[in-house]
């Protein structure tokens, strides 16, 4: 539709921009103001788990030669970078297991690039906690409401961008411009400069580069603001005009997804947090899994075959058997069927190489069918085991654990939390992070949690 | 063709790593090497006659308060930076009066970013003048085989988004793999790491983010090449893969252009330099302009109207009327019908703010009527001045200074970069970096050159 688009600033970014900029954390309805801790609490937490992870290492060192003062801290690694450094390995950190948060219908994954710019700039700039619960909240906010308007029925757009790699620039855009207080202008300048760095095609996913790309566009939208802070112009009709986001990315946009209702919906409600390490369409196949071990002390010896049907994203996304190595086991639905099947639990241990390449797990693969029917949901699934006597169990799960349906308790969240923490920073201070992360409303000086976490 | 793509390493990708790989500047034709020259020499200039715009300005200040240790040198601003800085300042400037080159089919212009990611690394890893020629030779081949094959018929693209954008990172990346003497497997992560953030589509023309979307594919093809080095993967299907470059980028990618011919047709040859300011659309007009100007004396005050039948793309991309500012004009072929015939010249003066907020340039453009016609080629036009007595003037161009066809001479070259780099670095050094230029491929020691130009 070439004739719905403007090259003129238009009522799109103007309703958006007006929303942000008078946008106050006292105004966000309690229950939103609680998501947006729940889904920084998270995050915090992954970042944490990330940090000593081989990739984190590899790009921090090698990119550490070109860092400039040490104003942010780079977490759980002991040092402290130039914020827009800080910012990108953060952010690579917290989406580097693909343990983070996801939105219950755009398949994007806010919290990451948003919260690691604020926490990078908060540094830099002092503010108090709930200003960056604010920033956060409005960063993710607007990430979701984009990957929405481009990619969620009725819009119609194409699998084959990341929707992470694309959207996160302008949520972490939108966090820093509300941080430095930018103006509509600049705020539209921002978001502007983010949008010609959106970025990212599925090919890359199960490699390195799939946590580089949010992590990439974390640092983008950290640049994009502090450039629109001195004046740095974009195209006021970056996101609505003819040859702009909405036209680029979608093949029908749905524009009302993306500015209807500012202030009184709110999409990270819908926002989800991943209670396994692996992309969250294999989630329901985990808790079936894990269920029938229970519920029926399967000997993964005596299993013929397990038969799974998947929603159509999950084999479209994790078709994927037999995965070489922990960036592929990611999306593999196969080795987490059988890794679940045979350890009883699906957690950081499951997704490393030892495990993703342990002979049993691997084998087991080979009994594995999966088959997607348009009637499973994204968060459903039904699997069946056929043991070696004939005898069959079969779970249906409607809900998986950490769903829009079934979310993960604020319990839940700290073990998750704990559990990645305690490796990387020790017992001690992972209590003590714990609970600064769930009281940072009443911070001060909303940096003291980055250097607390360092 | 979702079909015709794969999710292994492919042919495509090993074709050209291993020619990237093996490829001696030795081996090179002689017009490429000189072809190769005349592209650096013609950026250089570009580079110091950029290097103090406002943007650039803005740009080096803001984003250098997160610079690291100063290993490369800012260009014609009398400071160095980290090498990633140094590249993104460097690029920027080059391109912030859209007054670099492009190739005569695709409509990309590959040696700003090519050659400042160069230069930067070659200040932090020595390499003789020969050795650098080469890398540049390399990346600009590359940037324009994946134009060519996602755009230029009879692949079928869209015009959406910015070729340099979506090429540029690869270029660098290419170029500074080079430097690096990486093997074919790492040219292969460092050209899907620069591909996991080619980004840039066309509503950003005309603002300042125009000219910053090549200086991050510079900066994002060197970081990819440094990463690589250390080991940092990508998926090895980023180009050919389904949800890849050529999947992604065009409607129908024709791949024979990114990967016959390697060794054996140079698109370099078909690299062109601009002879003025502006979009290279509004080239053929300009000529045009100045030949009636010069031709019959034409007084302004006396033109009734100005037809113009210009090419398809002159219309697609520069029918802008009254731009209010420099970034406007760039891209505005009535300011540059106006100027042309007012003025008598069309060089950098023409293209600053007083003369596009003249009013005498600005009422004139309400004289010139415009339209496309596909029987003209982008490098043609006809041009008929029509007097307020009635006579009119016809002037037809077939093809413009500095196309292919007419392409501007080594001479003509020089003479352009001293305009541009003597207000910046004085005539003396001015003409001592001509000389260095020219003379590059005997040098020992290629950063002496950017060194020279600090």
């Amino acid at each position: 539709m070439p004739n719905a688009f403007i090259n003129a600033p238009g009522d799109v970014t103007a309703r958006l921009t007006d929303y942000i900029v008078s946008a106050r954390w006292t105004d966000l309805p309690a229950d939103v103001r609680h998501e947006t801790l729940r889904s920084f609490f998270n995050i915090v937490g992954c970042t944490v788990g990330g940090a000593r992870h081989e990739v984190v290492e590899l790009a921090d060192t090698t990119l550490g030669e070109y860092s400039g003062d040490p104003h942010a801290t780079v977490i759980g690694r002991g040092h402290k970078a130039d914020a827009l450094h800080a910012c990108l390995i953060n952010c690579l950190a917290s989406s580097i297991y693909s343990y983070d948060d996801t939105h219950a219908e755009a398949v994007v994954h806010p919290a990451g690039p948003v919260a690691t710019a604020a926490l990078a700039l908060a540094e830099r700039r002092p503010v108090n906690g709930a200003d960056l619960l604010l920033a956060v909240a409005l960063g993710i906010e607007m990430t979701c409401r984009l990957s929405k308007a481009i990619s969620v029925p009725p819009a119609r757009g194409t699998v084959a961008w990341s929707q992470t790699g694309i959207t996160a620039g302008v949520g972490a855009a939108v966090a820093a411009a509300k941080l430095l207080n930018l103006d509509a202008t600049r705020l539209q300048y921002a978001i502007g400069i983010a949008l010609s760095q959106a970025a990212g095609f599925r090919v890359m996913h199960a490699t390195m580069v799939s946590s580089l790309m949010p992590a990439q566009g974390a640092q983008t939208g950290l640049r994009a603001a502090v450039l629109a802070e001195r004046g740095f112009t974009a195209s006021p009709a970056a996101l609505e005009g003819r040859y702009g986001f909405l036209d680029v990315f979608a093949d029908t946009p749905h524009v009302p997804a993306l500015v209807d209702g500012l202030g009184e919906r709110f999409e990270i409600l819908r926002n989800t947090y991943k209670p396994y390490p692996c992309g969250i369409v294999i989630h329901p196949i985990i808790d079936a899994c894990l269920q029938l071990r229970r519920e029926h002390a399967i000997d993964p010896a005596q299993v013929s075959t397990v038969r799974i049907k998947a929603s159509p994203g999950a084999i479209a996304l994790c078709d994927r058997r037999n995965p070489q190595n922990e960036l592929q086991a990611h999306v593999s639905l196969y080795h987490w069927t059988a890794a679940a099947l045979i350890r009883g639990v699906a957690r950081i241990d499951e997704l490393r190489d030892p495990t993703v390449q342990d002979p049993a797990i691997m084998e087991f693969q080979d009994k594995v069918e999966a088959v997607g029917d348009p009637a499973v949901a994204a968060d459903a699934t039904v699997v069946t085991i056929t043991l070696k006597d004939g005898r069959s169990h079969t779970c249906r799960i409607d809900h998986c654990t950490g769903s829009a349906s079934n979310p993960m308790t604020d319990a839940q969240l700290t073990g998750k939390f704990t559990d990645l923490a305690q490796p990387i920073i020790g017992a001690e201070r992972t209590q003590r992070l714990v609970d600064q992360c769930w009281s940072i409303e009443g911070m001060a000086d909303a940096g003291d949690l980055s250097r607390a976490a360092g």
